[in-house]
């Protein structure tokens, strides 16, 4: 599925590598731990970064009701969501060719508070799975204080678009005659051994899903 | 050095996580690859992914003079930029308690377009070596054209605070006898072996900041 871009999500720099492409753009929220919201407050542009999770055509974000952001997407207000995974470092023989190689997905529109409880519910159940898959159904489960103590809020995915950058550097076609290294750096977000917590009581072994933890799309 | 809070800096939820230490700040924006710029434009908050690079007490911006971030940039109005990087993952017992270890920066500003041309050459050797340490020295220099075709822009770290959270889960007291596992994954951005570019014509041995490459702050 694709939508066609608004003025907004249009990628005008560069505009080989956007995409309106929905499995692109699920993908790469899907694959990212957290993302930065803005919004406006006071006048003033705020930037925050917060977890996410996707059901569906839908965005969910959690957190205190005290939180600035979240009192924000009371009001109804347009945020703006940017995700940016870095794959890489562009080592270009020309400074001004150096780059990164990057999947990035902005989206904008105004977020509702969600007050149905059954969507509530799947909304943190995602929020959870999003960060560890697994999980959810082997944690205390959630009191109904703590649920009420959550406030949830949801932005359809409908105006959004993605940016890409793969591949190796693009020099001038003179530069590469220089004998100057030019390549790739891949960068990788890798978990390294679990570390149990140590103020743990009871002797329990560490599920599969934290032992083997890969982000969605990263999997061997 | 530590300056004092504003009202838009300060940490108000979880306040115990908040800093106005200038050294962990600078470390912070060092650390990490790239920022996420929000501003306003045409009354809609934007978040857009950028390379940043520190001088002292100053964070700089680079890109195409087409770029509507940085034409957002010449106008003066206030923008807000957050760093963050996300050391682990926090697995709690309890679903509620899940968390992130996490170090973050919110700067609040007006930036300014650089026009002095040896600040600009100074931000733009800043920016490169921001993200490749040793390289600048080691291009192919930047031609006056490249230079005259990228606007540079200069925030002041005037109005930034941090906000790190550190350790493992904290349950509630009833929780720590459930037969549940809890810990920390700690998850590092690790580069992989560089890999040459495949239109490479001159064999070069790849430069050992290259085949070494590590983020400041995370050196073996």
């Amino acid at each position: 599925m694709s939508a066609a871009p608004t003025p907004r999500t249009e990628v005008r720099r560069l505009p080989e590598r956007g995409s309106y492409d929905r499995d692109l753009i699920n993908a790469i929220l899907d694959e990212a731990l957290i993302c930065h919201v803005g919004f406006v407050h006071e006048d003033s542009p705020v930037v925050i970064p917060t977890i996410h999770a996707r059901i569906g055509d839908t965005l969910y974000f959690h957190g205190s009701p005290a939180s600035r952001m979240l009192r924000g997407m009371r009001s109804g207000d347009e945020i703006c969501v940017n995700v940016t995974l870095v794959d890489g470092l562009v080592v270009a023989r020309a400074a001004f060719h150096n780059s990164m190689n990057y999947r990035s997905v902005v989206l904008f529109g105004s977020p509702r508070i969600v007050d149905d409880a059954a969507e509530k519910w799947a909304a943190l159940e995602a929020v959870t799975e999003h960060v560890v898959p697994g999980r959810w159904a082997d944690s205390r489960p959630m009191a109904d204080k703590e649920f009420k103590g959550t406030l949830v809020a949801a932005l359809p995915i409908s105006e959004a678009s993605a940016k890409v950058r793969t591949g190796g550097p693009k020099d001038d076609e003179a530069d590469y005659d220089l004998p100057i290294w030019a390549g790739v750096v891949p960068l990788t977000m890798t978990p390294e051994a679990p570390v149990e917590d140590v103020d743990s009581r009871v002797d329990v072994a560490v599920p599969g899903y934290v032992a083997e933890y890969r982000r969605p799309g990263t999997e061997a």
